[in-house]
């Protein structure tokens, strides 16, 4: 077996890169096909119907392909979506040695696809930059793992941890940089969601404006679906991707209001203190094939996912200023020592204009 | 006038931080003795009483100093300290062009340096790196310009905004190398101060241990003076460096318990809501002689403070961690408008191990 090697891997990702924002329900995939320490053919997955990396990335090789290493950031499939199977391909045009960065949990491949290749005498290494692979599709491991949407929350505070005034002034708390930051998490995710305060006090249309992409599903998750007089998430619908979950009862009723037509109405349980309950409401949400979610407010819906343990990634923006007393951007989870605290993951903090990001996973306790 | 050079004045800003934690109440300075586009002397002052940087750069350059161009971080003095006036030095030595980076406030010398040479016929030239120079001293600069300590509020919090859990659970918040952070922080300034809720729940020693570094003055700034049966700040009080600072009539009762023995007795003057007058307490640490005193907490010092207007530097470590409701960073600040909230000068956010620290500069309003 020929020795792997970290660079080739490393432009596997970033070719894999690529493709972020247009993949789902696909994964982002890179692959180079390496020849004599060359590379002769390289590919990304743009979108769904379009090429799979190996394919692309092989068909430039052409014939040369023949007796050299692919390099592929996720295990090649082996079922027939609206492409053919890629370990065909990568055994059609004779590749030697397969390094694949990590398994494919989708059910539908999730080992088959490494399989198949060493039936057809391909050597094939998984593992060469497993976490950084992994990481590039959280959202799509998220989800084959967990068989929910991946959540992601996003919170704009500032220093002290605020998300608006003690009078309920959020507008802006970040900068211009960090909004364009937050469109394009928007663009990346199949939907997001708020709760009722946000609606009332921010009125948000939340739509991809400030970047480039595809307008996400949006969600109000509230208990009374009392929406305020004018809303703009249920009147501007024309592409019909507003979806209202509320109490069984109470999305029973609003169906029949004038209010509710042409949206998506969620009838999800309460729970014993009257509020929706998070995992059925991430049930409901897969079942509509939603992979990922965007929670982008406010302190209550925040809260309540925190401390059902379902949030999957923390983005947390903040600006460098101080308001003092103010709407906090987290309430209580019931944490009394701080070695309960929340931890994370993979945590980092990184600048973003003047404000300071941070992402991190939180630990499953 | 030969042309200046950053590369020289970086070079003096880089040996003057040599006497980091030792200069004051003198400020840090470095000095570069150049010729030819060569250095031919450098020095750093490091103590008080020791050689000015100036002196030491003029001596080490000796005779070759005649018709060369001296590089300084500050403008020389021309007083009579310890030592003597570094412009006798300047012009002795044959000096012939001095760039300063920026003009000492101290009102000893406040722009007469740079006089006294100008008239021995000496080209002088101010401001090249004036910002990173007057960074470099910012506790110095703002004792002079203020004639009050230079206040540093340091703060350790969760990622939102959470200095203890609501049980009031606070260690450690922050990580190993954030600790030795504020314990460099420690011996750089002259005092730290912690209010009686710091005192109580956590038990401070406030000296310098996990770094090196003398022990700063230790002040509790209470309205009650009631302090919990064993406090090491009462106890551990060898070098007799713990000042209380309380209303002026409970300060004369303590003054004669036997607690208040061998400590230093501010008595401050009392607000209308009966709290201990920032500005008061001030007036008697800049008569008392500190240059510079570190907030470390809680709470209630911290927005007391901030709601004065009297922080000059805020230093917010914030661990990557969630606890949820608990006790709040800063309190409030009677902040209605985001568009009011406290912003900063020269903000920068930084890692620190784990943790991300923000430094920055209260805006004056």
């Amino acid at each position: 077996m020929s020795t792997p090697s970290l660079d080739f891997m490393q432009r596997a990702l970033v070719l894999a890169e690529k493709g972020r924002g247009s993949t789902s329900p696909n994964p982002m995939v890179g692959a180079v096909v390496v020849r004599n320490g060359r590379v002769i053919g390289e590919g990304f997955h743009l979108a769904p119907g379009a090429d799979h990396a190996e394919i692309a990335a092989l068909r430039k090789a052409g014939k040369a392909a023949s007796g050299a290493t692919l390099y592929v950031t996720l295990e090649p499939c082996c079922h027939t979506g609206r492409t053919g199977p890629c370990t065909d391909a990568v055994i059609a045009y004779g590749i030697k040695t397969v390094f694949a960065a990590v398994k494919d949990p989708n059910p539908a491949v999730n080992g088959r696809g490494i399989r198949i290749l060493r039936k057809a005498g391909i050597t094939v290494s998984t593992g060469l930059m497993r976490e950084q692979a992994t990481l590039l599709n959280d959202k799509y491991f998220g989800y084959h793992r967990h068989r929910r949407p991946f959540v992601i929350l996003k919170t704009a505070q500032t220093l002290d941890g605020r998300i608006a005034t003690a009078s309920g002034d959020s507008r802006w708390i970040t900068s211009a940089a960090s909004r364009r930051f937050a469109h394009r998490l928007r663009a990346e995710v199949d939907a997001v969601a708020v709760g009722m305060g946000t609606v009332r006090s921010d009125n948000p249309a939340l739509t991809v404006r400030h970047v480039k992409g595809r307008n996400p599903y949006r969600i109000v998750l509230s208990r009374s679906l009392k929406f305020p007089p004018a809303c703009r998430l249920l009147t501007d619908n024309k592409d019909y991707r507003t979806i209202i979950a509320g109490g069984e009862d109470a999305i029973e009723r609003f169906s029949r209001t004038k209010k509710g037509r042409n949206l998506i109405l969620w009838g999800v349980r309460l729970n014993r203190q009257g509020m929706p309950q998070i995992r059925d409401f991430l049930d409901k949400a897969a079942d509509f094939g939603l992979q990922s979610i965007l929670l982008e407010g406010g302190g209550t819906l925040a809260t309540a996912f925190l401390k059902a343990g379902l949030v999957d990634k923390y983005v947390l923006i903040t600006a460098p200023i101080l308001c003092g007393q103010g709407v906090a951007a987290v309430g209580d989870l019931n944490i009394k020592k701080l070695g309960d605290a929340i931890r994370f993951e993979h945590g980092s903090f990184e600048t973003c204009g003047i404000d300071n990001i941070f992402i991190g996973y939180p630990q499953r306790s």
